[in-house]
């Protein structure tokens, strides 16, 4: 499957979630099989050989993809969550949004030392929750850290950059206009 | 693996969210690799024969397996998701709980006529979340509907149960006390 025939699967919802922002929605991608397999497959063609352990998706449309590629690689499925959600003792990371800031959560037992772990979300935009997961995930020390999305959107200012240390990957480069 | 393995892996909660509450976690079984391999084959072989075209999700712990079951049978993903999370246009389910009602979503286009649908949770408590998940999805006349948990909490008043044409099975069987 070609990158445009991904691309036509994928929603465009202008002035969504507030006015001026354009939303790529990835359920059109997801609901159609061939589309799913192919976000799956190329997601789990990158890592093959990366012995990752733990796939942690990020909440909650990164969970989609992420859990599709644990069962695939053989790896473990973690959930990182806004606060309250997790039901056991976690890790927090605030961070500043344009307005005010936000936090996530990470179960304490989530992540060993020992893990090797891909970071997943649908969309990379301003690297905000990224960044902070990836804080998140370092705390744990784990032997390497990688991350990965379906879109990355070029055009929007990536404020909170990803540290230049983790291996980041992209499916599609978008431009919102 | 046994039934009593998989369970093993199942943090149980006291009083959460609220005080006399025993909450399951699954998060735990799903970080562990053989686990989710588990529970992602026991609920593939059950309806491999079934012709599922969309496995549907239900927000947000159901998105993750039911989102690698989609992928390791050739379906699409579906998410039914609380108010306002959806972007586009959606059908809507409101439903009574012990105090007030909930509202769930589901959008317009994510099943037609022609598809086999899974439904899937993680838990199944009340049914309340679960029959409301059902009614969204009989509106699209879908040729057949089933419904799957990981858990079954036995002990719990099933208020609002699934209607019987529709089969519903779950992984486990286990009781809060």
């Amino acid at each position: 499957m070609t990158d445009s025939e991904l691309i036509s699967h994928i929603r465009r919802v202008p002035d969504y979630p507030v006015k001026g922002i354009m939303f790529f929605d990835v359920t059109t991608l997801f609901k159609h099989p061939e589309c799913f397999e192919e976000v799956v497959k190329r997601i789990c063609n990158l890592y093959a050989d990366k012995g990752i352990t733990k796939v942690v998706g990020i909440e909650s449309r990164g969970f989609i993809a992420a859990a599709a590629v644990a069962a695939r690689l053989g790896a473990g499925f973690v959930p990182i969550r806004k606060p309250g959600k997790l039901p056991a003792d976690t890790v927090r990371e605030v961070y500043s949004k344009e307005y005010g800031t936000d936090m996530i959560e990470i179960h304490t037992d989530a992540i060993t030392p020992e893990d090797v772990v891909l970071i997943h979300d649908d969309i990379l935009a301003t690297g905000g929750t990224a960044s902070a997961s990836v804080s998140l995930v370092k705390k744990f020390n784990p032997k390497a850290v990688f991350v990965n999305f379906i879109i990355d959107i070029t055009d929007v200012p990536r404020t909170k950059p990803i540290p230049e240390d983790i291996p980041v990957s992209s499916l599609l480069q978008l431009s919102e206009k």
